[in-house]
């Protein structure tokens, strides 16, 4: 059991009807793709073509960013508001979507930008499963 | 001039069809609204009927975090993508939103979450504004 | 294999004299101590006695913060600098002291300062050790 | 009056020792150099000679997330720990002073440069005057 589930199931108070395993699976996504593609921005900043990386720089950095953001107000559940969760599960999914196609472009060349390419997909559709199960 | 408006003038390529006041608008007042909802979580904990308050700490946490990535968001402008863009500040007035409503219910108790409510107001209105002119 | 290490892995440079398995072992210890801490503050504002534990929520949101920080300086590679990264870990030692502190006196009252306590140590830990090994 | 002292004034609790107004310009400084150097990173990015900047890049986007944090463990006072407030201090003078040194080496060229190197000798000062005052 991770601590993402260890924290989930020592909140003190009902965490309403949310899927606790959905919740978790977009958590751990979130926080692997923050830093997935912190690590791949900078990865591409010490190729030697960085001059053709920069779109992908810019996409990682931002995606970074958003996935830190998201995993933090999924992390709280206090005082719950689904408007705020859904809106920051939609900017969330649009940046894992727009950093996983810009690195999957990349991806056959660098094997940081392949990683950081499934690392995206898998927080987009982690995403995309809670927001549906949001209602 | 802010440090923001010479970041935006220094940029060494063309920002586009961006309504450059609006954006550094926009920029400033996440800056700003991040902090104080920062300070204002922490101003409600120290509160002696902080148990009354837990909502808004919740609400105003979120607001700082989402306040904060929107203007790292808005000062990157390599790669744009209008998309993210869009879904970014759309998360960020949801915040506002949903923490100058909250934090208006105790403004006239709290100085402090009148100060913060005002800043949630001006920072959401400078997302519709910079929204509405990505057409 | 974590995605952390196949980062390392991927890493297009070479990464200097760092011990790898220490510098992977020091990332994972500030995501997930930086989760554990948001999600400990969290849930902290939900127990009853709220107004009790005012401190710890607070060490528990700068923790985040500071675990946050340290996690991404250490994914990056280029440029690096020893300076910064030796007082980046000091500070996140000193952050994960403190709040490792704070929540082990809590720990037997409420499981989740009992979770939080132990990802402390285990990232103040992870970065002595990583300290040590800078020279 | 900007909403930092706003925020400094109406904390409900009494603030300790601290000088007021250092605190307020240290705060200000962090935000200000946070995004200065998120800006200057991106701006960076855009250069045609860009593969001659990535360490200062790197620099910039560390200083960034660096002064982010330090901007938020300043703007809290509950539960108050100087030793923390002192290595997260220290570690944010080591990233401007870093940060300005590199870009100063680019400021004739770059004006993003000379602008972000300014803001970070402004932010290591404010650091450090707070540092002198903690005792």
């Amino acid at each position: 059991m991770t601590t993402v589930a260890e924290m989930l199931r020592t909140y003190p108070k009902d965490l309403g009807g949310v899927d606790r395993e959905k919740l978790r699976d977009c958590i751990e996504a979130c926080l692997d793709c923050s830093q997935t593609c912190t690590a791949c921005a900078d990865a591409c900043l010490s190729e030697d073509m960085v001059a053709e990386l920069t779109k992908c720089i810019r996409t990682c950095t931002d995606c970074a960013d958003v996935c830190d953001t998201t995993g933090r107000v999924l992390s709280r559940h206090t005082g719950y508001d689904a408007n705020l969760t859904r809106a920051v599960l939609e900017a969330c999914a649009a940046a894992c979507k727009a950093c996983g196609d810009e690195c999957a472009q990349h991806a056959s060349m660098h094997e940081h930008c392949r990683v950081c390419s499934e690392s995206c997909r898998r927080c987009e559709a982690a995403c995309r499963e809670l927001l549906a199960g949001l209602g």
